[in-house]
């Protein structure tokens, strides 16, 4: 017998419906490519998406057809992000970072129709027209005086004359809620990019759970600022979650060092902010040489990548700010874990608290995570077996676009690629990537350890763990290490620092000083590169 | 195109499993009807309900049977709503303050095979058992000693004993997230009872908006006490919200006087309390007696019927609780509205704030709402124009059950029977029940107004405001009072402390007390049986 509620799909385009009711003179507040700040609230936002949703029918798109971005967070790419997915296409948001090759080639496999980039990523736009027949539109995200004139783009259009003309009035069209809403390809280190196809209720149930207390905890008196970009899973989903609970938005555009961040969150009383380990590296760093405080700032998440144990206690310590850790990735819309409290840790003393807090977190109610070990075994949740980490959930990928790598799943699992320790309270922490852990002499040494006893050195500004050959012992560790503008540290100081801080058999064999560590698109370290770059290294003695 | 996501049905089976896997420790503490308090863990909950399930397999239930419960707020009902829905049974939850003749009729109309009771409710049951046949088994919520030895029920067998032999393991099934959950019948003033048929769908999706940091703001660190009855709309779904946050649960069982409310509060470090405004005004009865404080308590949502403004100043002026006004009905899951500010009123005077806080509040993401003239057509949101209110969304009813009634919806939007305004920024506030409210020479007097000046008088307990009928004015206003025990007021007193707080025409035009205003089962003032009891009333001169 089926229950008598109302049947109404779970659709993106509710979100602006509701933000525009309920919502219509919540802020949207952007630095613009331009440079100048630009406002305006839900009530305007809406009916631009309904003009981008007019020209998109203008222009000939069908249910389904992709529509791309090449953008920094701002409110044009919000108008986008509704207008696109409301009107039933799907967005595509491109990683700007990557190669331009790449990005030609992200393009294509998607079949893009409709291209829209801020002025900044215009030399990507010429590098790659060429190569993409099936783009018939190409929108600049400006108005018709800044549109360059020669750029030799066919079929070229200023934003604000693509949509200009349309109406700002649309009906919203009613379809099934697994529909395909929007899609991120995965900046993979190797083989071609896949691509998550989110869904409307996928994206819908994850606006949801990220607006919950334990997750982003997101209100209507928020003021919330995502530093993590709309073009890469879609901001951790804060564009939905901010239609779903009114909070104001404020975007930052491409200013995103210390300055640029710390003055936006002044001076538009930003309360939360969202973002990965090294913009917030760079604003503490602005804060600490200038002497200055957050006057609103009062909790942060931060993730991408695992977050420096000295970053949180700096946040926390020294500037009063609640720093959560949380955890994700691009086939998970991106929210996994979060690392709030529970009850019973209320009653604890700061130190213990720390101690979880430092961990990636709890599974949000949608997900629900196993750590198997190498036989596929289930493992104890005793906060020290450590094996593969595997997740499951309505906004968790089932496959790739277009079927690419085969089928991912493990007995309906999703294999995150990370290795994990539970404890028996469900808070998961990240021992390492399942290929970067180093297998010594038959037992395993987490990389991410021995990089954060480096990064806590004062001279150290960025570490990388390597696993390197051993005739003995298989594999050893070695760390390869950026030194602080103007700060020294000798390979012995920096390994007798290791000593009393973790196992013997754990300290890296050797040091080797390099200039710079190569980051991929999303601003994660690529190991691979540094172990070509490395490969005629040998361990000293071997 | 469909998106690739997982396709995991929204099942109340999942709430149990994510609670047991991620929140086995969260503690669950009841007042049992027996008198002492029980605590124990998700970890045996879940346990527990699994064995529920079990008995409900050997007594032969099949899927989308009904399971009906007559009781308490208390571990033993939280296995209930667990075991029976996620076997995919329906639960159905009878308000033990309804008249047996209606009760009987109720489990009838339902279909129950299974009636669990407290035994606070023997006498109910020993009253209707032989009038339902359906009924295949009673099970007495309690352990074997307890169960009455001569009850003359058939079937009957203690809980304990029920549960006790069976197995601790259940494999959930998987089905249509569509699938009835739970029914629960409004008490309607006229005519038979109507229910409303809750399907898993609508459970889940209102278990994470109300969980939201704008509507009741659960997390893992909060400890909840749900003065609201899990016998009536599913104590507003915070059964469920507690094991999607992981909360701690207080339940309060029977005993709702403001002493054992109060030390529940206290020795349970409660953090969130919701409730009917009755109950909070025994609460605060007894703090002001004995001159206590609240230690740990931090906000209330207050709902079910409109909130004296007095009650909601008390609690924040006080003894420093955030009170939240809610608006919701049994046909809505329940919840469709709460007040909380929005970033704009930060910085508005606490009086201007205050003026805000009155109204019942603003949709939550999932509810729309807007309100009609009596042409149908839609009113402006200026917080002057009144009309009917209307709403829709995932967990608000299509219908009732077996069609009951007919098709309620209006153009597929469910009239509420409020009569309402709504102001620019999308807060909604509740003039009248639609068969209140006074039309009085043409124009309409709110009868809730007329009452919330009657009880800011100090000698004033209650008050009903109805309308009568006049030669001239085709109705005029009367306020039937209930006085403070040892308190004293005069008609002519109360009419001159209306002088400067409304309009002229609209003061009643007399005052008629009484030792008791006749309540409902859910706790609201019928006026239809006051009507009826006055029917002979005559206004004074007319």
């Amino acid at each position: 017998m089926l229950g008598l509620m109302q049947q109404e799909p779970l659709l993106i385009s509710s979100l602006l419906t509701f933000a525009e009711r309920h919502h219509a003179d919540s802020e949207i507040v952007s630095r613009r490519v331009e440079g100048d700040i630009h406002r305006y609230t839900w009530r305007e936002a809406s009916a631009r998406a309904k003009q981008v949703a007019n020209a998109l029918d203008a222009t000939g798109l069908l249910f389904s057809d992709r529509v791309a971005t090449l953008a920094w967070n701002g409110y044009r790419h919000l108008e986008l992000y509704f207008g696109v997915s409301g009107s039933g296409r799907v967005l595509h948001t491109i990683n700007p970072r990557l190669h331009p090759e790449q990005i030609a080639w992200i393009a294509n496999h998607a079949e893009d129709q409709v291209l829209c980039f801020d002025l900044t990523f215009l030399p990507i736009v010429q590098a790659i027209h060429a190569k993409c027949p099936g783009i018939k539109r190409f929108v600049a995200l400006c108005d018709k005086a800044k549109l360059p004139a020669d750029s030799g783009i066919p079929n070229l259009v200023a934003y604000e004359d693509w949509i200009g003309g349309q109406k700002t009035t649309y009906d919203w069209p009613d379809f099934d809620e697994n529909s395909a809403s929007s899609m991120c390809y995965t900046s993979g280190t190797t083989g071609n990019p896949k691509a998550a196809l989110y869904s409307h209720r996928s994206t819908i149930l994850h606006a949801y759970a990220a607006s919950m207390p334990d997750v982003m905890a997101l209100s209507a008196r928020d003021s919330v600022l995502p530093v993590v970009p709309m073009f890469h899973v879609n901001a951790w989903g804060i564009p939905y979650s901010a239609a779903l609970t009114g909070c104001k938005l404020v975007f930052p555009g491409p200013a995103l060092d210390g300055k640029s961040v710390y003055e936006l969150l002044e001076s538009e009383n930003v309360s939360f902010a969202a973002g990965v380990p090294t913009v917030w590296q760079m604003l503490l760093g602005h804060l600490k040489q200038n002497g200055l405080r957050f006057s609103t700032l009062k909790r942060t998440v931060i993730g991408g990548s695992a977050c420096p144990p000295a970053m949180i206690d700096s946040f926390r310590e020294d500037y009063g700010v609640d720093v959560l850790h949380a955890w994700g990735m691009t086939e998970m819309s991106p929210l996994g874990t979060l690392c709030t409290l529970k009850n019973k840790h209320l009653r604890q003393a700061p130190q213990e608290q720390m101690k979880i807090r430092l961990k990636q977190g709890r599974a949000i109610f949608g997900v629900d995570m196993k750590i198997v070990g190498e036989d596929g075994r289930e493992l104890p949740w005793d906060g020290k077996a450590s094996g593969d980490l595997l997740v499951k959930g309505p906004w968790i990928i089932r496959e790739y676009f277009k079927g690419e790598g085969g089928d991912p799943l493990v007995g309906g699992w999703f294999p995150t690629g990370d290795v994990a320790t539970i404890d028996p309270d469900g808070y998961m922490q990240i021992t390492d990537r399942s290929k970067d852990v180093i297998k010594s002499g038959g037992e395993w040494i987490s990389s991410i350890d021995v990089e954060n006893i480096a990064v806590a050195h004062p001279a150290v500004a960025m570490a990388a763990c390597i696993g390197v050959r051993h005739p003995k012992w298989d594999e050893r560790p070695i760390v390869v290490v950026v030194k602080k503008p103007g700060a020294e540290v000798s390979k012995e100081e920096l390994l007798r620092f290791y000593e009393g801080k973790t196992a013997k058999w754990q300290i890296p064999d050797d040091v080797v000083f390099v200039d710079a560590i190569p980051l991929g698109a999303t601003g994660k370290m690529l190991k691979t590169r540094l172990r070509e770059t490395l490969k005629d290294y040998r361990l000293p003695g071997a």
